[in-house]
C-alpha cells in the first residue's frame, strides 16, 4: 500500500501550513471544517500532509493536552477498505473502526490501535 | 520535496518488520547497523518506513525510555541538502545539524528542530 498522508495535530494550522508549503515545497491541496476540526491537506508528489486542528473539545484537543503538537499518524492507501481491515484483524491488529466510516475529503477511512502496532498510528484511507 | 520515510522508533524491529510488511503490503529494501542502531527500511512504493531500534544508549535509547514506541520523525527528499537547510534557517527554522552528516543507508541527512516546525522533527535526505 502506498503511504497516503501524515496527520499532523495542531493548534494553529494556517501558521504551519505558510511555514511547511515553503520549508518543504509543497502545495494546499483540500481545506475542510470536518467533524469538529480545520483540515488542511498540503500535497507533497508522495503523499499529504493532513494538518488536523481542533475548535471543539474531542479527541484531537484531549490529544494535544495531552501530548502536544507533532505527528498524530499515518494512512495508507487502500484499494478495499474492507478486506484490510478483515487482513488486520487475522494478524491480530485491533482495529479502532471495525467498519470504514466516512472521513473528510470524501474518503473512507479506518483507524488502527496503535497498541498493536508498535505504537504508531495507522490510518486506512480509500478514496 | 516528496516525503522519503517515516522514522519509527522500536525495542522490536524484528517483529515490527513482519507485521508491517504483511499489513501493509511493503518490503524490506534495506538493512543496516549504524551508529547504536538496527536500522530497516521498508519500501512502500511511495515511501519508507526507517525502522529504528538502538542496541546501545544514546539519543534514541532516551527517546524510546522517556516517549515510548511510535513515530519519530518525517524525512524529506532534498536534491541539494546545503540549500535547504540555509533556506530553513532564513524561515527562522533552527537545524539541528547545521551541516548534514553521514546518515544510514550511505545518505546525506540534517535534521530541523521541532520546537521550530509545530512540533514535528522533520529530516531532509539527500541521496
Amino acid at each position: 500500500m502506498e503511504i497516503h498522508h501524515i496527520g499532523v495535530a495542531t493548534q494553529d494550522a494556517d501558521s504551519l501550513v505558510r511555514l511547511y508549503t515553503d520549508l518543504l515545497d509543497g502545495d494546499v491541496a483540500h481545506e475542510e471544517s470536518f467533524d469538529g476540526m480545520d483540515i488542511v491537506f498540503i500535497d507533497f508528489g508522495s503523499g499529504y500532509f493532513e494538518l488536523l486542528e481542533p475548535h471543539s473539545d474531542g479527541v484531537l484537543s484531549e490529544y494535544l493536552s495531552e501530548q502536544g503538537p507533532g505527528i498524530h499518524h499515518v494512512a495508507f492507501q487502500a484499494a478495499d477498505i474492507d478486506a484490510a481491515i478483515a487482513h488486520a484483524e487475522t494478524l491480530g491488529v485491533n482495529p479502532i473502526d471495525e467498519t470504514p466510516r466516512d472521513g473528510a475529503w470524501g474518503h473512507k477511512v479506518a483507524f488502527l490501535h496503535p497498541g498493536s502496532l508498535g505504537g504508531v498510528l495507522v490510518e486506512f484511507v480509500q478514496h
